[in-house]
Order: C-alpha cells, then structure tokens, then sequence
C-alpha cells in the first residue's frame, strides 16, 4: 500500500517548517517536487532547497517531475481544473509506480498547509488503489501576513471570511463580517469596493527574502499596491500575494 | 526599549513548533510563562516542557505569572475583556520590568498562532511605554483539525468563514458561504442548525494525546459530539474543540 504525505512547507521561509513536517519528510521512501516551468522555477528550487538542508535521511529518494500545464481556456472553470487534477495524478502515479511499485511512503512538500487553497488532497483522492493520505500542517500566507504586519486577524470574538479575488467579485463583501482575507486576486479586486473606512494590509512573496508589505486606508493605499503588485511580478516573473481588509463596523452593510 | 515576542507553539503537539519559533525563544532574555489557575495546569505545563526541550540558550530567563481571573458576570462581554486584558497587561508590565527594567527581549508562547483568537497582541498594545512587537506563526487548530480528518478547509476557489459559536447563533449561517469553522463554541451551537445537507468534521485537544476526532451527517453526528464533549471535558477538568462545518451547495441559503 502507498502512504502520502503531504507535508505543509509554510510561505518560502525555511524556518516555517515544523519538526513534524522534518520528521515526516525523512520517513518518507520517495519525495517527489513538482516543477512547474521556467517562470516557476523559484520555487522548484525551494523545495530543493528544504531538501537539502533537512532530509538526513539517505535512504529518501528525490524525484522531480513536470507538472501538467492547466489548459486555461476551457470556459467552464471547474472542469478545466478537474482535467487538470486527472492530468497530475497520472503523473503522479506513474512517477510512484516506478519508483516503489505497489508500496511506501511518498511525500510531497505542500506550499503552505495542504488544507488551503490547494489541490493536493483532490489529486491524491484520484489515485488508484487509493492511498493512505497522512497531513501534516504548516504555515500559510494567512499567518505570514498577519505576522509580518503584527496585527491579529479576527476582531474580539468576530468572525472572518477567506475568499478568492473570483467570490469577492462575484458575492461581494458580507453584510455580518467586517474582516476579508482575500486569497488568489490576480485582478486587485479591492479596487472596486467602496473605500471610506476600510484599510488594507497587504503582502507578497511573504516569508522570501523578496517579500513585501504595505498597509493603510485602501483609498490611499490601493494604488500603491496595485503599482507595486505590477512592478514586483514583472521582475519576479510570478507573484503570490494575499491581503485583509477590515472595515470599521459603523460603515455595515455590503 | 522592550521588544515582544509572541511566538505560536501550535496547539499542544510539541512537534508542530517551527524553527522559526525555536530561534525565537532562544534569543529571548525572558519568557513569561502564564498559569491559568489548577484547571488549565496542563496548558502551564505544556509550555514548561517546550521550554525544556527546546531552549537550549543557558542565558533566558523563564518565569512564571499568574494571568488575573477574568469576571465574567460582567453583562458588557466587551467590556469585561478590556478590563481583563488591562488587567493582564499590569502583571506582564511588572514582571518585565522587575526582570529587565527598561530593555531586552521577552517571549511569550502563545497556543496557536498569536493572530488568531488570542489576546496577545491587544494586551500587548496597552504596554507603556509601546514594546516593539514581532509576531511568530504558529499551527492553528484549524490547521491541526484539517490535518487530523486528513480534509480540505476550502472547497475549489470556494470561501470559508470563520465564526465563534455566539456569533453563529446570533447571524446565523451566511447565505454566500458553504464551508464555516466554528472556534470557542462552549454550547455546540451546530445543535441549532437544520440539519439535513450539513457534514461535520469535529476535534478537541488537537495535537495533544487526548486527541479525539469525530465526523459525520450533523444528524446523526451531533448527539454523539455533544455526549463526547462533556465526558471528555468533566474528564479533563477543560477543553478546547473546534468543528468544520460544510453543506451541499445545493442546499444554500440559511
């Protein structure tokens, strides 16, 4: 039978990992690191890098495999991802076959926690036989934010919503919560929201020694963050960023 | 000039402390270690037993408080969390300063991370004169919750919301949102949900020994979470729980 492992790794900070994720990955026969293409290929080397420097273990194998490319222009967007899903589980099957035929333990190095807006539970629930799936979790965006800006996330005993720049769009801000984390916004949604009384923190490559952060009234800040955003992707070449707002409860409503 | 350090230690799994964390708690002149009073003696001792293992620097301090009791028959909830917090921060200014006097590093470990849920930051803020405040990420139970049940937080690109268990029962569940995670719910408030469509993934002491996790149809589920929570607690003399809640999209409003 195949174990898998998918280990959160935290934002890009080495030091987000936990013992347990550094016991897991030397328990592990075969690691397997995704290379997602030249634009990519910083953080290929990330996971490399957080090999090197802690699996001790000689017995792990490392195995480094494309990752399929999302066709990105089927219209119907949940489709495209489930094709795309299938695509990366074939891939992962066949790399794990090779290499320990019908039993081990595999991991596989999660960017942030494998609970948060990732696929790697949905891939591995594609495997046949299906696998034991063990997570072990670690930092994310969410956190490295709020602890880069040193702010809590919730209000005293208030809720908080985690969306995508897509549901943000779509339903708007929620008339019961005054706190937004907005995750996976390639499109700067805050611009369109109404500005008086909100303030933004946001932050990019958090955790990587490129990180940045800027926070203050989305009025005045939202720009500055939108030319930043443009600026620090065109040199990076990708870009992963995050950010909260919070408005102040008199202003309510949607 | 203080500066603080509110270092998460995840949620009682020694294993889920960071390296981050560890270099953070060894370049401390002083941690703080809080005692809750006989009921929360093993969250006290948990922190006493990272510090063992983990601090390894001859020169921190490690000294213990005692955190004033909160009085809770305060009608103004707000209101009676702000006394306390002044209340608390009084005591950490004191220690600080017959420890250090005026300058040096102090740490404080904080369950979780120190963003979410936790009064660290807000205390923290009443210090005069202001410390420089750095904040650790830490595992959240949230985090450990997915992980246990081996479960995604967030369906594809879909929104979470983060609740406590007395603003679920005051707003109810919001009608754009299918998957909430419901923290410092001491009533099981899911009670009062209708049931049918709803799954529940449900943990307390996650990441500690006494780990216990249930899932299911809310239905038939619940009774058995409600019974299990108050064995286990008048066992424990206190718990700490926290559930995920998901409803079939088809089923929708509130």
């Amino acid at each position: 039978m195949i174990e898998l492992l998918l280990v959160g790794i935290g934002t890009g900070n080495p030091e987000h990992l936990t013992f347990q994720a550094v016991r897991a990955l030397n328990s592990a026969d075969l690691i397997l690191i995704p290379r997602k293409g030249p634009d990519k290929a910083d953080l290929a080397e990330l996971r490399r890098s957080i090999c090197a420097e802690v699996v001790t273990n000689p017995t792990v194998r490392i195995v480094e495999f494309d990752v399929p490319v999302r066709r990105r222009e089927d219209p119907d967007y949940l489709r495209g991802v489930d094709d795309w899903h299938d695509a990366i589980a074939q891939v992962w099957s066949t790399r794990i076959h090779a290499e320990l035929g019908s039993s081990g333990i595999v991991a596989l190095l999660v960017w942030g926690d494998p609970a948060l807006y990732d696929s790697t539970h949905r891939i591995a629930a594609r495997l046949s036989p299906p696998p034991r799936v063990r997570a072990i979790p670690g930092i994310t965006s969410i956190q490295a934010l709020c602890a880069s800006h040193a702010i809590p996330l919730n209000e005293i005993n208030a809720p908080f919503l985690v969306t995508t720049g897509r549901r943000l769009r779509e339903n708007g801000w929620p008339a019961s919560v005054d706190t937004l984390v907005v995750m996976l916004d390639g499109d700067c949604t805050f611009q369109y929201l109404a500005l008086p009384g909100i303030t933004i923190w946001w932050g990019a490559y958090l955790g990587m020694p490129a990180e940045k952060i800027i926070a203050g009234p989305l009025a005045e800040t939202g720009p500055l963050i939108i030319a930043t955003r443009a600026a620090e992707r065109s040199r990076h070449g990708w870009i992963m960023d995050i950010y909260l707002l919070r408005r102040e409860q008199a202003v309510g409503g949607k």
